[in-house]
């Protein structure tokens, strides 16, 4: 077992926890909620969805940092290690499965999705990426750590396929400012 | 230790759970898209929040009778004492002190709240309920055992009182028709 999985397992144990069913159907009553509001239109309510996860992503980093003690990442393979292993866990309790495409890419795999425990996609809303806040919680996250990145859903057993692939793509490694005035002094 | 009190520990331990600050920032998300919705008309909101915990109480009690095993109850105390001793611990994993007023009449009253974790309100949001939808859920869920009543916050540390309190009051006990028609036979 690595480390990250480990480190991810002792976390979950501690964290404060609520009713996996109740945060479900809480997530599906903000998911119908948006729905309405942007009438129906199912892209403008994956792009809400998907805004919502930034903006909890964003807090969830920090949350994340001072909790997990994970190493600091050198690499995105690292990076992409600690996400699925350790933070997916400490925050959703699920067990990932981490796929390195390229130095700039990678997958997130799992089965179990505490989102969607109850449901269903009728014929007239496939097009609604109804996890879709995940990906937005994953960039908040990883612009957080100067990665501004691409993430969605590939796959999902909503719309037929037998897992769950989040894949992450690096668009821009950005420079961190606050570290480079550090050095200079 | 009261039985119901001894079952909401065992169904706590037993049920799947979510992160808990996962679970109040989903439910904060929802707040912030309500109050957009409603243009911040905050009675609008409050109503729209109870509605929403309304359809999750109709939907928590069917799995909470599924998966309880807790007793029959003759009387509004005995359904009281379930509601805050073991249906609160199961779905919140919260300690609640159910005080009961008159026969029609009684508070839960606790400390903790799972959906308020990270929030302050502003001056100008004193009078949003924010954890309304417990009132909804309470209401959906006693209103399937033929309760209709009235809940509401009648303490908040978030308007400054040192502790939570939701009080009940039933306004009429309805008759089960299924129960009749059974009895006919």
């Amino acid at each position: 077992m690595s480390k990250a999985t480990s480190n991810g397992q002792q976390l979950w144990n501690k964290v404060p926890k609520a009713n996996a069913e109740l945060f479900a159907l809480t997530y599906g009553a903000l998911v119908t909620e948006v729905v309405r509001d942007a009438d129906e239109n199912l892209a403008t309510v994956n792009e809400k969805l998907e805004k919502i996860g930034y903006s909890i992503g964003i807090r969830c980093v920090d949350e994340f940092l001072a909790k997990s003690n994970s190493p600091y990442c050198k690499t995105l393979a690292e990076t992409a290690e600690v996400l699925g292993k350790t933070a997916f866990r400490m925050f959703l309790g699920i067990v990932v499965d981490v796929v390195q495409h390229s130095p700039s890419s990678f997958s997130l795999n799992f089965q179990d999705n505490p989102l969607s425990l109850f449901v269903e996609l009728p014929e007239n809303y496939k097009e609604l990426e109804y996890s879709i806040l995940y990906c937005g919680v994953i960039r908040g996250a990883l612009e957080m750590l100067n990665y501004k990145v691409d993430c969605q859903f590939v796959k999902s057993p909503l719309k037929g396929d037998d897992t769950h692939e989040i894949k992450v793509d690096v668009k821009q490694v950005m420079s961190d400012g606050a570290g480079e005035d550090y050095q200079e002094e």
